[in-house]
This record gives C-alpha cells, structure tokens and sequence, in this order.
C-alpha cells in the first residue's frame, strides 16, 4: 500500500546537533505550522472560554477537536453539512482531529492522570465494549448505543473535515499487565491498518493520517509498534497510550522510540503539553504537542507564567487582592496587559466568567510565545538557556 | 442646598412634539452619552462573559456596577486602590453605580419579578434589619456584618468612582401596603437629603448624583416623591420602586409624574429594559434604561431579534440544529455575522461557555442597535414604525 499526501509537506528547516531538536515547517490545505507547536484543544468544537478570534490574537497556529465527542454531539453529518470544522467553528486555520481512541480508554480504564495521582477511579458506565472489530459504547447525551472502529472513525473524520487525522488506536492503562498491553498493541496495529484502507478509499488530497505508537511502558513494545508506524504510509507519527508514572519514565519511552520513528515525518507527542514537556521532548524529535492544561488551569484560576517556579501562579491566592501589576504586558495582548491581578483575583472570587476567558487567552499566548522562543532557539543552539529564563530551579 | 455639577450636562436636542419623545446627550468626564441609550448592568464590575472590548465593538456608550455587589467583594477601598471602576474594569467610557438600596429591598421582600410571576419567594437570611439609620446585613461572602445608609452609600459610590451616582433608598415591594409605602418613600426622601448633604461634602466635580422618584403603586405618593426629586439639586432623576403587575400600570405611573420630573434632568428608568418598554418608555420622557436582561437571556440560550414577536429566539430549540443561518449579519459584529445558528446550537448543547459570549455581545448589539435607532426615529418623527419594525404584532 502506498498512499500519497500531494497538498501536504512536512520540511524539516534545522536539526539543533546539540540537543538533537529539530525545527520545521508543516503545510496542509488550511496554512502552514511551524514547529515545534502546540495544538490546542477544542474537545466540542471550541476552546474553552475563547473564541477564534482570541486564539489568533494569541497566535495560535493549530487546533485539534475530539472525534468522539463531536461524533456525539451535534453529530458528524451535522459538521459535514455546516462545511467541516473549520466553516462550523470560524477557525480557518490548520486542525487535526483524534481518532477517538483515547475516550474509548479513558471510558474503559480511567486516566493515566487518575492513576499517577492515586484517584480512585471505577469503570465509567458508558462503554459496553471493546473487542477486534471495535469499541461499543452509549452517548452520554442520549444513551444510544454507537459503535467507534477504524473504518467509522476515518469516517466520522473525514466528515469534520480536519487537516490532520490520526488512526483508530486502543490506548491502555498503566496498570494493565505486559501481556494486556502487548495484546491491545497489536490490535492498534491491526486498527493501523484498517485505517489507512479505509483512510485510502475517499482519500481526496484534503487529510493527511497519522499513526500511532502504542506499547505502553514496555520496551519491545515500544519498538515493534514504532517499527510498524513508521513503515506505513502514514503522514505522521504520533506517540500515545500510557507514558509512565513518572517524567522519568515518560522520557525514557521517547529514548527508545527516538531512532526508530520515521525522521522525515512530524512527530505529535499526544496529550503531553507542561513547558518543561516541550523543553524535554522535542530533544526526541517531537515537532507538536497538545494538551488541555492551558485552558484547564484557567478554569481554576491559574496563569502560565515564563521564569515562576512551577510554571504558574494562582490568581485566587490572597496576595494578588490588592496587586496593580498586569500578568505579563511583553506578550502585547489587553488580557495580558490591560487588566491588573487584582482585577482578576476580584472577577475569580466574585465567580465572574470574564476570569476564565482573560486567563485562557493569557495562557495560549504564554504557550505560543514559548513555541515561538523554542523555535529560536533551536535554530541558535540556545535551548538550554532558554530553559532556564523559562523554569528557573 | 445648592450643587453644581460643572463637569456634567444634559443638552436636549430634540422633542418629537407627537410622541413626546426627546434626544440629548449626557455629558460626563468619561465621555458622552447620546440618549434615549441603554445602560448594560456590570453587576460586579464585570458584564457577564463579556470583555470591555466586546462591549466597545458591539457600539456600547455606558455601563453599570452595583454598589451593594462591590463593597461585598472585592470592597470599596481596594476599588480605589485601583484607581477607580473605570481603571480597575478597562471599560475607559461613562459609568453609572446604583445605591445598593435595590439589593436591600430584594434581600427583604424578594424582587417584583418574583411577585408578578407568583413564585414562592422567603426572606433571604442576609438581611438583618432596616430602619431610619440604614440597612443592616450580613456579607454574603463571609458573614460579616455590614451596614448601608446615605452616607455609606455616598462614600462607597466616591470611592467606586462612577460618573453618575444614585441616593440612597429603599425599594419597596408590590405587596406591601400603602402605609408601608408611604413611611417608606417619606424615609426615602429623609434619605435623599442625607445622601445630598453626603455627597456634597466630598463633592469634587467627578461625580454627578440622581435622585429616585419612589412611591409604588399609588399616585398621590408618586407625585409626592417626584415632587422631591424635582425639588432638590440633583442631577438626574432615577424612576424606582415596583412599578406593578402589568405593563398597564408601569405605564400607568409613568403617565402619573411625567409633568413633574424635572424637564431639564436626564431620566432614568431603574431596571427596565425589553425592547418595548424602550418603545414606550421614550414617550413618557424617560432618557435611560438599563436592564440585566440582555446579557441574563443570553445564558439561557436567547438571542434578540429585530422584527420577531416576542423580541427573540431560543437557540436551543432543536430547529437551529441545522440552520446555516448567522443570528443577523447586518449588526456586522463577528459574532452575530459569521457564526451559524447550527454551531450556537451545538455549543449550548454541548455545554460550551463560548455559546455566552456569542449570544451576550449579540444581545447587547442588538439593544445599541435599537437605542440608535430609536435616537434618529425620535428626531424624524418615525418612531411608531420603528416600533412596528421591531415588534411586529
């Protein structure tokens, strides 16, 4: 099988020899992505708090919707009808689409997140359930039963329409035993294939499909399943399941896969996004990142902040009651500039949701800002000290 | 007593000798204020999911916050310390605070819309008591005691720093009797002389006072408190107090003291504000409205509408959840230009905050829309079919 990707390229620009990160430039119908970039999460077809016209004004570049929530709600037949993501939602910039996969997961197994924080999570209620031929589950909306496998998820994106495209995957659980992991991976594998097919059949010049590296924590999984991402035709590699309990471990997953992944293809590192993520990952060669974080911690109050130890400060804390200072007027935005801590410690406290939209947009452009200085510094070989200036010790 | 107000002016431009409708411009140091307008409520120093910048680019001319809201939380002082509401919101144009006395009357008697709409209203805990001295009540932030009378309302409303300020008084309640009324309105003038000799105390040319015409249902004591208002140096008239069960008495009261309000004051009208009390209102001289309603619609999934009975639609109904159709491209404010009914459908369905913003700066267009067309009406002498245009039968 062989599948071309005429209106897409991705052009690696340089290679840092030092840290081994790489700048680039993808293009897809919608524009071009320089990276490294973040891809910010627009789970229902928007960023939370924020419209389109914040998110330029924050310079973003790219965005990704969840297949299986829009496949819920409103349907995809509906974004389909309304011209795809991009006409539905007036973001008329590049976006990818996941494949599904992960909620399937999470309904299964619970997060990575609830497992490393210790959570106690119970199997949620919605998934019937996963075999071979695919993942059943009920809509959250409604009840009804719907089906997600490889062939519906190609569907179901091709109908929204978004640049970027990731295979049907099953991404497994910390805790789940070598033997589960090693099982579901090749399923993945499998799932692999049955998407590029179907991805092949109304392949129309307008996606481009990503594969997916499984294998959990597991070495020899890890490098089977990169070994078969990157000899398929796939536009790009991305890297999921479950990462580890700890940084450590994450990073030494990505030490594995690092000389196995395809070189000339972008590499998406999915749901991982701190600043000390990016520092550390696109040493192993990611270009994007993508993870809710920004707008998450927005909703409890926190602000990103270049050079604060931790990342973040929490605007509900008492000492910004009474402080003038804007939260960072380099980044020449009003939210970022205009208004004072106090103002939007007072707007939190007062459960105002004019806090949510100023923090979000605040940490988007905290976000951009960082991939724009990262990109710099690649190209400089200044990586290291941007570190510092970023996350002081 | 005499108070000049220097900075401040009502300039009458024009009165439509058919409807008895007039024009002018309130001048303040923030700025002009062409009237008839609308003054869109900030409750706590912020219009809810709407930025300064919003309100700017949907044709906005003045604001509001509340007194009562603001000495809660964040308190006055640190208003102040900020330089004021108009530096602390980033809203840079003309302000209006109210008294706090409205909040004193909802906490004792729930509000008129609770009566007129028979629900099962109790007395809100917060309030302690109310007497000649002020209004005693406990925080609902923190439980502390707090007080407010003429003086405290003066200086809360001189540290807030709004152009355009309101006396202290009392509202009373659609079921209560005529002597309650009346012991009422008379301590509600005993309270405008206090806030008169309050204010003037610190009196510094940045502030301009309203008095409020109180006086229920009854016109005799309508006729008595115009007559005060009338009679002392404020600036404006506020008309407060319940305005009873239907839009036949509203009116009905208004008919009662439009020859004794000051002709040569702005008139505003306390808390009212759907699209035809805007119509009929004007006729009865009022210059101001202000009303939550626009913005408080919004977050129930309502969009205003020029030329739909009932002023508006509901963008959950199931109807919209195809519609290709913008909310109404001709107000040219991005949000009511380039977003389908369909995507505002499936953001409320889905729970998307995003849904708010598009529908409240919406709104608010809508309503600036109509105050200026309600301005060229006046002066052409067409406002009986501006009103039809609007509000078909």
């Amino acid at each position: 099988m062989n599948i071309s990707y005429p209106n897409f390229s991705f052009d690696i620009t340089h290679v840092d020899p030092v840290s081994g990160a790489r700048t680039g430039v993808i293009t897809t119908p919608h524009g071009q992505v320089p990276t490294p970039n973040y891809i910010f999460c627009g789970t229902k077809a928007s960023i939370k708090n924020l419209s389109p016209a914040h998110m330029r004004e924050a310079g973003t570049d790219i965005m990704l919707s969840n297949t299986y929530h829009l496949m819920i709600q409103p349907g995809a037949d509906i974004v389909q009808k309304m011209g795809g993501l991009q006409a539905f939602t007036g973001w008329r910039g590049p976006m990818l689409t996941d494949s599904g996969g992960f909620q399937v997961f999470s309904m299964g197994h619970g997060s990575c997140a609830d497992e490393i924080k210790g959570r106690n999570t119970k199997k949620k209620e919605n998934l019937i359930r996963i075999d071979e031929t695919g993942a059943y589950f009920r809509s959250y909306m409604d009840g009804r039963q719907m089906c997600l496998n490889p062939e519906i998820s190609m569907e179901v994106q091709r109908k929204l329409g978004a640049d970027l495209v990731v295979q049907m995957d099953e991404c497994t659980a910390y805790q789940v035993t070598k033997d589960y992991t090693a099982k579901s991976m090749e399923m993945s594998m499998r799932w692999g294939d049955r998407s590029l097919a179907a991805f092949e059949k109304t392949h129309d010049g307008t996606q481009a499909l990503y594969g997916v590296v499984q294998g959990g924590v597991y070495e020899d999984l890890r490098i089977t399943s990169a070994d078969y991402v990157a000899g398929r035709p796939f536009f790009g590699t991305a890297i999921g399941g479950c990462l580890g309990g700890s940084d450590h471990e994450m990073y030494g997953i990505l030490e594995w896969i690092r000389s196995r992944n395809h070189a000339a293809r972008p590499i998406h590192f999915l749901g991982i996004g701190r600043m000390k993520d990016v520092f550390e990952g696109v040493k192993y060669g990611i270009d994007t990142f993508d993870c809710v974080m920004p707008t998450r911690i927005a909703r409890h109050g926190m602000a990103l902040m270049k050079g604060v130890k931790g990342e973040r400060i929490n605007l509900l804390n008492a000492r910004f009651r009474d402080d003038p200072e804007p939260l960072d007027p380099s980044l020449e935005i009003p939210f970022s500039r205009d208004y004072s801590k106090a103002y939007i410690h007072h707007l939190l406290k007062a459960g105002e949701m004019l806090a949510y939209q100023i923090l979000s947009q605040h940490n988007v452009a905290v976000i951009n800002r960082l991939m724009r200085d990262v990109r710099s510094a690649i190209q400089s070989g200044t990586l290291e000290s941007l570190r510092k200036e970023y996350l002081p010790e």
